[in-house]
């Protein structure tokens, strides 16, 4: 199936672009018309002959030529008629933002426009959705104001999202933490296109370097299988599946209308499908970032690098908790170290390079670390509160980074000082605020490469 | 024991008032003369007459008058007759920033150290360690430069804790996050006094409201049980212990110096001792937050308010997760609400306002909760990138926080403007990111509750 015209229409026409700011039909025209959508954008308001300084036609039947795109912000009551009206123009890829359907009673409603949907062959993303947003394109249907939720840059994360919710949270926290989006789509009620069909298309898209879901319930659990089974193969997906306690379940049926289904069943596709399960928004994006960039891993022992010695027992627990290992160091390595470090420095694992390490400690560190055959990844913990570590020190990682043939993956807690660090060092190498983040990003890393070999 | 001293001394002496902006000796003392700590401030440096526009004395012995507490920020070597001259002079207070002792492999002269504190009957806090920082006060010896790890507010939270780079981060964060400090005690090695000497003491203080540990080992487990039993009963005591896999024990031993011990034992005397056990950094600060100013809990069921259904979904799911319940909502509250939400709002728990929910909605929502008997704890979601939810609802908040007699907590989630809502909110009310580091925080809540119950 081509979904093309859903990432990047030539020409879009917004169908309920409302003069009301607060309304999702005038914020999507608005984001369209600002961030200079490169195609064709035409404003469809049955009461306006203008609209954010565009032309407005009354209705979808007036514009001339070719529309690849309708976007539906309009009552839930009016559209069947407006999928009527596309379908006559011809328009068959249709994005519906529109709420008031199963999700709040609404059962009939929304069964009949599954049954025009599948009668006159439409692509409907929707309804009840957020719709998408691809950060390469720039299209953008999201009716948050840009002021209220910033966009993510550019990169290779790839979100398949139900809940509209839970979406804007996602992109927002991509944009402040410094992840690499490539498409965002909340998909909503479902009544014509499905998560599977968004899996497999981002499966065949050589932009998308790891696929994340939000699922409350799946539309068809076979076709959910056999495409998650062909497309892990590939790339990584990773997945929330929420509503998975009693009360959870309940929810969702009031929430998208779905069906959330037994978390056993659950468990069970996913682990078929070369699926990775996490537990929460949280983790989702820590796997995402990691994921996103990672280098091949080989085996399951990890190298502590930290000048906190706390922070190292901390990480060292949370290895052990998660089944990773504590590599041995080679005496090689530590003769190489000698010297290098300074002299209370502990030339074990975690290695501690203490309060007073520098930059070049850290460099000497990292590099013997990925010379020795007994470290599979590299965990590197930094304290930039201490006098002693300078700014230089990202610049050392990244050119660290470009040549590792091993995982790595930085950790920098604290506060503004090291956010700030830690967003400039998330555009080379993968950072996370605390150790029980990033391990357990790597033990899912882990857990990938073992699926993966054990399909080969 | 009296340790007044260590937080609130009318005169000060730092020995090794280094010239070099590097030196932890030159950043105490240029904190404490910067922040204008209200004592006097002696300088002591063997090889200047001045530092940092401070007279310097050769020796503490020249110092003419009263020294409350001395400050040893000097190569470990010289610590030994340093304390020998501060008991000479009738110091009895001594802060020993330096390292270099059993946590380096230097048992020997951390033994001298000891034997020497104990025939002098000297109090000493550390070696090894940032020492402390009284946020009212405003004494700090934490030698991480104030550009590179902000200090948090003036609050409840007091904070003892053994590692100093887990002190920093947690300091650093408690500032970024908008969180009060009392009291913050990084004690190192523990040659004189030790954790339980100042949970103690922090037992006695007004103004702090909660207990949080960070620990690697305890030295006397039993003077640690019977001071925490009598302190828990009086204020939440919140502990992590770390080293408690064998990987992570093993690093202790090379850290602090001390022994990590069976991860069963210390469970025992923790639930013995009436201490909330947490397993990572976030845990231990989300449940700080709340207990700082929490109200009263008399069972586990909470109301969810949100204005995105997949958030309350997780919400329900983590409630579920944690042994908590969602309160069913008395039909007198359903009809109170009726009108006031949405139409399509649904009145269920999770109580979804969804996406165009207001500030009005939200204030009915809480109030109404707030006065229905059902309902033990409320867990408010509140999507700001949505486009019609204003900054005034924190107000809101405030009025209605400020007559609760139920504990509330707020998630807000996202990015940068999420993030500046949050840190404002927290002035009123419990704020988090995610709902579940809240709902695990009131789980701990409740489990407080059942422990102050079952004493009485």
């Amino acid at each position: 199936m081509d979904l093309k015209n859903f990432f990047e229409p030539k020409s879009i026409a917004v169908i309920g672009a409302s003069r009301n700011p607060r309304k999702p039909g005038n914020i999507i025209l608005k984001n369209l018309v600002e961030m200079q959508y490169s195609g064709n954008i035409f404003a469809v308001n049955k009461k306006a002959v203008e609209v954010l300084g565009k032309k407005s036609y009354l209705s979808i039947k007036d514009i001339q030529g070719q529309v690849d795109l309708a976007i539906i912000a309009t009552p839930a009551s009016t559209v069947y008629g407006l999928l009527e009206e596309c379908a006559f123009r011809k328009i068959n890829d249709i994005l519906v933002i529109s709420g008031g359907f199963s999700e709040s009673g609404n059962e009939k409603e929304e069964e009949r426009i599954r049954d025009l949907i599948k009668k006159k062959k439409l692509n409907v993303l929707g309804p009840n959705c957020l719709g998408v947003f691809d950060s390469y394109s720039n299209l953008d249907t999201i009716f948050n104001p840009r002021e209220k939720m910033e966009r993510p840059k550019k990169g290779g994360i790839s979100m398949v999202c139900q809940s509209g919710a839970v979406g804007s949270v996602i992109l927002d926290l991509m944009a402040k933490e410094n992840y690499g989006l490539r498409r965002f789509i909340s998909y909503g009620n479902a009544s014509g296109l499905d998560e599977s069909d968004f899996i497999d298309y981002l499966g065949k898209d050589e932009k998308t370097k790891v696929i994340c879901l939000y699922l409350e319930g799946v539309q068809d659990g076979e076709k959910f299988l056999e495409t998650c089974k062909k497309v892990s193969k590939k790339k990584p997906i990773i997945a929330i599946k929420s509503g998975v306690s009693t009360e959870g379940a309940k929810a969702v049926k009031h929430h998208t209308g779905a069906i959330a289904g037994k978390s056993e069943i659950y468990k069970g596709v996913f682990r078929q499908g070369g699926i990775l399960q996490v537990n929460s928004i949280e983790e989702l994006l820590d796997c995402a970032r990691i994921f996103e960039r990672s280098k091949p891993v080989k085996g399951n022992k990890i190298l502590v690098i930290t000048n906190g010695g706390g922070l190292g027992i901390i990480a060292a627990d949370q290895i052990a908790l998660h089944g990773l290992e504590l590599a041995d160091l080679s005496s090689a390595t530590k003769e190489k170290l000698k010297g290098k470090l300074s002299p209370n420095a502990n030339l074990r694992n975690p290695l501690d390079l203490i309060g007073d390490a520098s930059d070049e400690s850290y460099k000497a560190a990292i590099e013997s670390g990925l010379e020795d055959s007994n470290v599979d990844m590299l965990l590197v913990i930094l304290l930039p509160q201490t006098p002693t570590i300078t700014i230089n020190l990202l610049k050392i990682l990244k050119n660290i980074y470009e040549k590792a043939s091993k995982p790595i993956c930085l950790v920098i807690p604290g506060g503004s000082f090291a956010d700030t660090l830690k967003r400039e060092a998330e555009d080379y190498i993968p950072s996370f605020s605390f150790s029980t983040n990033a391990v357990l990003s790597l033990k899912e890393l882990v857990e990938y490469h073992k699926i993966i070999k054990g399909q080969e």
